[in-house]
C-alpha cells in the first residue's frame, strides 16, 4: 500500500495536522489552537498515533525563530520566540521521540515554498521565491531545486528599499530597521500609515500604487539577486485582486527592459503570481518537506 | 598520469588561457589581447592543441552578455555585446569543435565564484556570493553548492538602493536605472561623482564612507535574500585597504543585530572578505568550471 506522510503546520495561533500523500489525497486533518507546548504537541502526536503504522515520515513547518540546521544540537527547536512557554522548545524532537519517525523541520515560509514547488505555482521550476506579505514579510527561496538555508535562512522582509520621505513621510514600523521592506509594506505598516486596515481601503485609494511600488522595489531586488523563474506572493496583504496588475506593471517599469527574458517582458502575468495552495500551503508544505527528506 | 584541465578567461580586453589542475599546478599559461573572434579564438585553440592529449576538459569564463543555459540552442554564445565583431559568437562551440573536448561555459563572475569556492575564500562553504565592483558591478551566487542561474543569471549590480538625494545629489550613471547599485557605486560612478578617479582619492575623503554605505546597503540585501555564509568582494574599487573596515562596520550598523549569527555579530572580518585568487580568479574559475562539469 501507499505509504503516507504527516504534515504539521505549527503556527503561533493554531496547529494544523494532516495525513496523506498530497493535495488530492488528504486522508485526515485536524486543527486546534496553539496553547502550551505540552498540550499542543501532545494533541498533535495523538492525532498522528492513529496513522503511525502507515506513516513513512513527518514534516513540521513551524513559527519562528527556529533552528533549521540538521547539524546543530538545537535542530528542530523553536528558539527565542516571545510566545510564552515556547522559547527553546524541541518541537521536531517531541514528534520524533513519540512517533519513532523521521521528522523534517523548517520555517513556515520555507515549507510553503517547497509545497508550491511540488504541487503549486512553482511546479517544474528549480529557482523561485515564495513571499508572504501579511503581519510580517517573509519568504522561502529555492535555488537549483533546493531550499536556500546558508548561514541561517533568508530574511527577505528586512532588505532596505528606496524610501522617498517627501512622497511618503511614514517612518516604517520595523523595530530593528524602521523603513525596511517589512517596516514599509507589511499589513500593520499599511494600517499604521493610512489609519485603517488594508482590506477596508478602496481599490482606487492611493495606498495601492504606493504598496505596489514598495513590493516592486523588493521584487526587483530578488529578481536581480536570484534570477528566479517565478515569484509567488501570498499573505493577507496580497488578497487584493487589483494589487497584482499594479505590481507587475511597476516591476516592468523599474527593470526598464534590463532583464531580457520573455518571462519578464511578455509573460509577467505568469511570472508574478499568487500561491496555488492558498490556505493549505503550510500543512501541504510540511508534508512536502517530509517527502523531500524521504527522497519521494 | 593526472588529467589536466584548460581554463579560458575570455575578457573583452584580453584572453588568458591556462592548463593545469589548480592554483599550485599551472603547467602553462598565455595571455593576449582580444581582437576579432576568429583571430582570438584561433590563438586560444592553438595554445590548447599542444596539451590536447592530456586535457580532460575545458572551461570558458566569458565577458557578456552570454547564454549560459546548456539547454538553449545558443548555449556558449556571446550574445548582444556592443563589442564589434563579437555579437552572436559561438565561443564554447569553437573550442568544442576544434579540440573535441567537453567545454563548460559561464559568465566571468560565475566562474570566479566557482574558483573561490574550490580554491579561494569560500572553500568548504556551500552558499556565498562573489561580487566584483569595478567598471561595472556584478556577481556570482552559489547556493547549496551550486551556481544560481535561474531564469538567466543574477544581475546583482542592478538592485535599487536607498538614495538620500540631499546627502548625495549625484543622479547615478546606469543607463537603464540611473541610481541603482552599479549606477551609484561602480568605479565610473565614483569618478563621475567626485571628478577624479577613486584610486586618487585619499583615505580620509568623504567618498569612502559614502561608498561603504552603498556597498553595505547592497550587502544587507544579499544577506537577507540569500543568507550567505560569506561575501567575497573584488574588483578595482575594492583595492582600497581602508574600505573593508568601513564596510563591515556599516553592515553591522544597518543590520542592527537582526541576523543573530556569530559570523555577522562577532566575526565579520571573516564574513566580508577580499577574494583569495585575485588576478587569477578568471582563469582558475574557468578551470574550476571544467572540473565541476567533469565531476572532479
Amino acid at each position: 500500500m501507499t505509504r503516507l506522510y504527516g504534515g504539521v503546520e505549527a503556527g503561533g495561533t493554531k496547529f494544523v495536522c494532516a495525513v496523506g500523500t498530497g493535495p488530492n489525497d488528504i486522508r485526515a486533518e485536524t486543527r486546534f489552537p496553539t496553547t502550551t507546548p505540552d498540550e499542543t504537541l501532545g494533541r498533535a502526536i495523538d492525532f498522528f498515533r492513529d496513522y503511525q503504522a502507515d506513516l513513512a515520515g513527518l514534516g513540521v513547518a513551524s513559527f519562528g525563530p527556529v533552528d533549521p540546521n540538521p547539524a546543530s544540537p538545537t535542530f528542530g527547536y523553536v528558539t527565542t520566540t516571545p510566545k510564552r512557554g515556547w522559547p527553546n522548545t524541541d518541537v521536531a524532537g517531541a514528534f520524533r521521540r513519540a512517533l519513532g519517525l523521521p521528522v523534517a523541520f523548517d520555517t513556515d515560509v520555507n515549507a510553503a515554498a517547497v509545497g508550491e514547488g511540488r504541487w503549486g505555482a512553482a511546479q517544474g521550476l528549480d529557482t523561485f521565491i515564495y513571499l508572504t506579505v501579511g503581519t510580517g514579510v517573509g519568504g522561502g527561496v529555492v535555488a537549483g531545486g533546493r531550499l536556500v538555508h546558508g548561514l541561517i535562512h533568508p530574511e527577505v522582509g528586512h532588505i532596505r528599499l528606496p524610501h522617498d520621505w517627501q512622497a511618503d513621510p511614514f517612518p516604517g514600523i520595523c523595530p530593528y530597521h524602521g523603513d525596511c521592506f517589512e517596516g514599509l509594506a507589511s499589513g500593520p505598516a499599511l494600517e499604521a500609515r493610512w489609519k485603517q486596515r488594508g482590506d477596508t481601503l478602496p481599490a482606487d485609494h492611493p495606498a495601492w500604487p504606493l504598496q505596489a511600488h514598495y513590493l516592486a522595489l523588493a521584487l526587483v531586488c530578488f529578481i536581480c539577486t536570484l534570477s528566479p523563474q517565478r515569484l509567488i506572493l501570498g499573505g493577507g496583504v496580497m488578497n487584493q485582486p487589483h494589487l497584482f496588475p499594479l505590481l507587475r506593471a511597476e516591476v516592468q517599469r523599474l527593470l526598464n527592459g534590463y532583464v531580457q527574458a520573455p518571462a519578464v517582458l511578455d509573460q509577467i502575468d505568469q511570472y508574478i503570481v499568487p500561491p496555488a495552495l492558498a490556505g493549505y500551503a503550510g500543512v501541504l508544505g510540511s508534508m512536502a518537506l517530509a517527502m523531500d527528506a524521504a527522497g519521494k
